[in-house]
């Protein structure tokens, strides 16, 4: 399935939203935050939530205007996330551009994460309707609670409930709020708003687990990182999960919550024979019953062509470079 | 003057305040996070920001309910800014006390400092009242921005304008948006709305002149840094810019713009030669300037014992210490 099925109806939006991001920084006496925010925003990615929350809205009448806001206030908030988070990893690549971190002082780093998420904040409230400041505001503690779960919790721990509470708060969330956003500001339809703030929730669970199960099965060069690297890192995500079910006692799995997790021959072994066993496929499986429910969740929705769309969406998240 | 004079009217609001901050960890999963917490708000502070917002609003008769959630709002955004501020400097002290990134690594400084955002966000949508969250956003951006000038200008410029929005970001904004959003939840009438505004204003700006001022007369051991502190950093502030103005030949000060603030030698120099001349009693005279257009700002309100508190308390200001 092509991308370009779903994001050509909403490019016009994109280049607004892309343009409403850059314009953060306008009227700033800084070169230096204008030229971090430009670098940020031309390494890219999808701007997939946003797509997101176009989709939803066009499909639902919501104003234009508040939709372009939106997007950007969503991706800015989710730029910010990914400033802090390369900062705390320590992480010198992202999409194989270097990080703000890699080229700039921590200070720096900080300060213009926290510059995002001020802007983000700011835009959220052009929007002039509460519950969507409230919703921002719990999405970002729902981010950064998860974020500070990761920090702390013990690594190598094998535990479902763990994975999706990490995996909600890091991706779903957004995803969730993006689509549950969108349907805000068009309709005060509460049967409408849950159908699409279920729809974000399942594509976000959906888009995360295949992230991870691409973390074992892609190409280091398209993944960005080295092959494991969550299991490397003492996260074990769904297709480990699996694989820990089904082979309880294996050693390697055994030794992870003990900190086998840090022997990178016993995780290196771990990762080929997860690669080996159909615990990715498994895990695949739930993605896409994830979809199935994401689709399931839109069925109410009257025929359009953005409802199409949305369904293209939907698969292409588990479909994409598998 | 005793600061009890106006404390005490509103100490048991100070209490639901405190109260009310020491909340936001509950229900985490994290008891790092929560002792960081109980950490930072240990190290205490006066509480001089939600004390302002408290007199405000009981002197208009805002809702109790509203200005305790304020309160805690303003002083976990104050909290925030300082835990980012302290990492960015590598501040190892605050108060005497030992600061979070003296204890913890960057990483989880960075993050409990987003968690702190994330809960003052919170409770600023709390108050159910969108021009206090957009006045917020707007809030946290002008801090930012600050800091971000600040990090990116050129070290030892004198520039008067330079001077004073740095210290509207960096501590009059917060006074200003704790004043105003008191008389936000309290009144619609604009007049008294836009005294309020200018009275947190001036009473910020005063009180970071005193700051700057007491970085100079201070004993070392109450003001928790060594003296001339921010001379030693490049910062030049309003006594430096007085001695400045007064001595613009003297080569200590021509030296600055060009490196000068680098040399230990010549910048003690200088900060001797500032305590012994007129400029810190003519920035103590800018101070009191401040302090009266917030007394003026005042006038129009009915007499109360609230009004009274905030007199007191705006005399405070350029009295502590001195």
């Amino acid at each position: 399935m092509s991308a370009t099925t779903f994001f050509t109806s909403v490019h016009e939006q994109l280049q607004y939203i892309e343009q409403r991001m850059r314009e953060q920084a306008d009227g700033e006496q800084h070169p230096d935050l204008k030229s971090a925010l430009e670098h940020l925003l031309s390494a890219g990615g999808k701007r997939i939530r946003p797509t997101l929350g176009l989709l939803v809205g066009n499909m639902l009448g919501a104003p234009e205007e508040k939709l372009i806001t939106l997007g950007a206030s969503v991706e800015l908030l989710h730029t910010a996330t990914l400033v802090h988070d390369d900062l705390i990893d320590g992480a010198l690549l992202r999409r194989g551009i270097p990080t703000l971190n890699a080229r700039w002082s921590p200070a720096a780093t900080v300060l213009t994460g926290d510059f995002l998420f001020a802007r983000a904040a700011k835009l959220a409230a052009e929007t002039d309707y509460l519950p969507l400041m409230k919703l921002f505001a719990e999405t970002l503690a729902t981010i950064v609670n998860g974020e500070l779960t990761q920090m702390f919790s013990a690594r190598g721990v094998i535990d479902r409930d763990n994975y999706y509470n990490r995996i909600y708060a890091k991706t779903a969330s957004l995803f969730e709020m993006s689509s549950l956003a969108a349907s805000m500001v068009a309709t005060e339809d509460e049967d409408t708003r849950a159908a699409m703030k279920a729809f974000g929730y399942e594509v976000g669970m959906a888009f995360q687990i295949v992230d991870d199960i691409l973390d074992f099965t892609g190409d280091q060069s398209t993944v960005g990182k080295p092959i494991g690297s969550d299991l490397l890192n003492g996260l074990v995500t769904l297709p480990a999960i699996y694989y820990a079910e089904a082979h309880r006692c294996d050693d390697d799995i055994r030794s992870l919550p003990e900190g086998g997790w840090k022997d990178t021959q016993r995780v290196q072994r771990l990762v080929d024979a997860i690669r080996l066993s159909n615990a990715t496929e498994q895990a695949l499986d739930e993605a896409q019953q994830a979809v199935g429910r994401a689709l399931s969740a839109l069925e109410t929705m009257p025929a359009s062509s953005e409802k199409g769309a949305l369904e293209n969406l939907a698969k292409f998240i588990v479909d994409r470079n598998l």
